[in-house]
């Protein structure tokens, strides 16, 4: 196996290949001055697997384009087997039809990816693991929860309630409660699918004078967390952080989140950021050992 | 049939479903913060022929995506075939291998569009048309050269001197010959794939005294039509003129011809621009009223 570290993720697949002690394939890219993406494999990759390494943090499109290019290229060029590792999966919230009409962007760009030349492919906390069936090749999504989790109790935080913005990332919670020994719960979201608009509400959930560690899959503009945060500080929690996989940080969400009086947030490498503490690394590189013995 | 205008070519797609009488499909656009695109057709589409009219000029990826995720829209809800116009195709300068390792962009990027619901396309001056061939569906390209000759005539240019920067672009001269009754030439361009450096030189063109008009398929940063005209002006000619079909207009590129010397620029709506003053509805629409009947 030989990892090809994509122009998005060039750190984290260097990384990785010396994590597993394998190649890095160099790759030549550009952009042009019009803003259309170049690559080019320098190295042979004939009749080798490789893993592409990229993520799809904004600008997602174009990150999605270059992985596709190298995809095309890698098995234009021989790959005998082409994995794309895709740490932040874009696009992947919009994953059923909520009103008539829509596409379902996920399931279009899995298919776009597999046209490209993908074989299968291996992401980290993507938003619902379930749409990864419709995908039209073998995926995986591994959790860097735990990571995250070890990484805070460390830091002192055993013990620390876990909060999970809504019930659909109570199971991140719970997965991080099993290692900082503490309890967990989750606040009630509710959005409205024509005005986007969001509600959140606690109940039932005592925090009083205690420790907690919003856990959430991705930050973006931080409005969920900020929100989740201000719920905690009026039902007396001692003093509140936040954990998140992806840290997308659109606009000003670091601020914002301060500003609702977190203390400090901890996100993962997946996504390049003023926060990334916790490497997804050794993550990665233990899916695609299983993948290479597999 | 019925058209739907994309949000890279809403304005074109609105008056080519008037050309051709045909119902225009409202669609919901937005751009979350994070980037992201998301559609919804706000219309029944169920057993229809459907006809998506977006140029992907910069932001090209971008746009792209938009294109397949209304196809993918389409598709889903029904519709009984899908037909990209895409008056502008992008990355179809890179469509071969020039060196060991690359993409080959363009035939990717068909290939993804077929998975993403496209069944055929059309596209306004591609820039080498052979490389359709290798798309895997039924793909044609009209030209917008006569309508750009027929407004130049009008204009009273007749009988000008038609002249393509690059012999890949002597079809363009001729084709505007044929209606501006002149002669038509061509320059020897070499491009190094390494460093991307231009060379540009006239062979046995008499232009002394002559008006000019450089066509081309597009005008990126501005550097081969400037270079051309600087040429023309040294080689005598008595006043330049610039026509492109997709006026992409990369950074000053606009003020670099008109520095160089060029009088006017002249570009058709394929790409929206200052230079927009020919409309290639009319081509489109008969290109699609063909596809209809044939």
């Amino acid at each position: 196996m030989k990892i090809i570290p994509g122009p998005a993720s060039k750190q984290l697949g260097e990384k990785i290949a010396e994590l597993i002690g394998v190649e890095a394939v160099p790759l030549v890219f550009k952009t042009y001055p019009d803003g259309e993406s170049y690559v080019r494999l320098d190295a042979t990759i004939e009749n080798d697997d490789v893993a592409i390494i990229q993520t799809t943090s904004p600008p997602q499109d174009t990150r999605l384009m270059q992985l596709a290019l190298i995809a095309d290229a890698a098995k234009r060029h021989g790959a005998a087997k082409v994995t794309a590792i895709v740490p932040y999966l874009a696009y992947a919230r919009q994953d059923k039809v909520f009103l008539k009409g829509e596409a379902v962007s996920i399931e279009t760009i899995a298919r776009m990816l597999k046209a490209a030349g993908v074989d299968s492919l291996i992401t980290v906390n993507v938003h619902e693991a379930k749409v990864l069936k419709k995908f039209p090749f073998p995926s995986k999504t591994v959790s860097a929860i735990p990571l995250l989790a070890e990484y805070l109790k460390k830091k002192g935080f055993e013990k620390a309630f876990a909060l999970a913005p809504d019930d659909g990332a109570l199971w991140l919670a719970e997965e991080a409660k099993t290692i900082l020994g503490g309890e967990c719960g989750y606040l009630e979201k509710r959005r409205d699918y024509y005005t986007g608009k969001l509600t959140m509400e606690k109940k039932e959930l005592d925090v009083y004078g205690k420790t907690v560690i919003i856990f959430d899959d991705l930050i973006s503009t931080g409005g969920t967390i900020a929100s989740a945060a201000k719920i905690m500080k009026t039902a007396g929690a001692h003093s509140v952080y936040a954990a998140c996989v992806h840290p997308l940080f659109i606009g000003d969400a670091e601020k914002r989140i301060l500003d609702a009086g977190v203390e400090e947030i901890v996100g993962t490498d997946s996504v390049s950021s003023s926060v990334s503490k916790v490497s997804v690394a050794p993550l990665i590189s233990n899916a695609l050992k299983e993948l290479k013995s597999g």
